[in-house]
């Protein structure tokens, strides 16, 4: 077993890119994420798969078509497969990123927010 | 979507036994728990599945049959699905576990530190 340990603040250390999810860890096919956001992101879903943010440092606004989650440090949200979202952070947000394997940032939207899938840091 | 923001410390501050998983949010087939350890735990293995343990709080060691790994606030380590493990902790963890739904705490080891499964907090 050549598994070793995880430090997120060491990763997010390496990390300086906004929105340029990055894998540290995999269990079965699911991966483990940082990401450092700020600013706006784009309407999108993941038809497939529900998907978990827990934030690290910073707040973090989900915003839904009829409401908003508001999420600090220590705070876990799990966003159902197929419902639309948007991500906003007015200051730097770390986050730990929970998905399947093969999940693109921007769903099935494209454009130019769509960040290269599966780069480990 | 009737899902709510998950207060990691919210849900501690609720949970007072060691040693008893508490699930906390699905993500898929997958379920969030926390859970506080002190002392010694059982060996154990669980054939099907990796699981995941991020420390929130406290120092963690997991002994494994040729190594051990030593996780603190803010680490993470999977171990690998059919991988015997030992969890132990000389004072209290805070732990949040991160593994499919139905997974035994004791893997296929039974005896008197199983603990229920799928009770949510």
């Amino acid at each position: 077993m050549d598994r070793t340990v995880v430090n997120l603040q060491e990763k997010f250390s390496r990390l300086t890119e906004h929105w340029a999810p990055r894998v540290i860890a995999e269990m079965n096919d699911y991966q483990f994420k940082v990401v450092r956001l700020q600013g706006d992101f784009v309407w999108h879903d993941h038809p497939e798969t529900d998907e978990t943010f827990l934030v690290i440092e910073g707040s973090l606004r989900i915003d839904f078509p009829d409401r908003a989650v508001q999420l600090g440090p220590g705070e876990l949200f799990v966003v159902p497969k197929g419902t639309r979202h948007k991500p906003y952070a007015q200051d730097e947000v770390k986050l730990l990123l929970i998905e399947p394997r093969g999940v693109q940032n921007t769903g099935n939207e494209g454009g130019d927010r769509t960040a290269a899938n599966d780069i480990w840091i």
